[in-house]
């Protein structure tokens, strides 16, 4: 397996925040330009407001509800990097070669994400404590 | 200043590990493949395994004193991301803009780090918790 790498770039940093309104000027200081791009994912009842920077993003997470995963997050820490998610070139594939490794995984199976991806996570406790988001691109599989 | 971006990519992901020798066959798995390249980092107490995914890099960081950065942070938590650097384009120009506009600083002034790199630190309290490192190749400015 070590000649088979599955990972393509860093697709984009998700960081939550309590308050979108307050972290935008913030952030857009920061990169010295707005975001690109806003949306609401209603399946993990959140806001989002994406950066681009080089071949990725910082993807800024506003929770909607109390019961989002950002919200708990929020909850334990005022704020901060939430989750890393790297595109792979195949997704099954490397499901299939983690679990076959013992690799411990959020979703057994890919589920779809924005932007028309395909998604799994990996347990944090299979990472030492990073939350990593696999994603695969429906429509162009090798930007 | 909102047309003159300052980012060029994700330079490295800084993630604290409680030891590389355990760290290391973990994310060569979810890689698919080994580290490109180790490196000591004296001045910051600490040992490095870099794994490439597209223009970045991950960056495992395993503290070699008790008074290194990376052991405060594992005190607090086992593990995880630690910190995000980006390239910048010009890191003197980013310093004088955030100044200007009152962003807290850690670095003042850019400080030598790995690699030929000239780097600062911008203070978690003013990007909502991320610790955010900027960096400027000394060699090859826009790469």
């Amino acid at each position: 397996m070590d000649d088979i790498p599955f990972f393509v770039k860093i697709d984009h940093l998700g960081i939550a925040v309590p308050s979108l309104e307050a972290a935008v000027p913030t952030w857009t200081t920061l990169f010295g330009k707005g975001p690109e791009h806003f949306e609401e994912v209603p399946d993990q009842r959140v806001r989002t407001a994406f950066f681009g920077v080089g071949e990725s993003h910082f993807e800024l997470l506003e929770p909607t509800s109390p019961d989002s995963p950002i919200a708990a997050f929020l909850d334990k820490r005022r704020g901060g990097i939430h989750h890393v998610c790297v595109q792979v070139t195949d997704l099954d594939a490397a499901l299939a070669e983690y679990k076959r490794r013992g690799v411990r995984l959020i979703d057994q199976e890919p589920r779809l994400g924005a932007h028309g991806c395909r998604i799994a996570f990996v347990h944090p406790a299979a990472t030492g404590g990073v939350l990593l988001e696999l994603s695969q691109p429906l429509d162009e599989p090798h930007p």
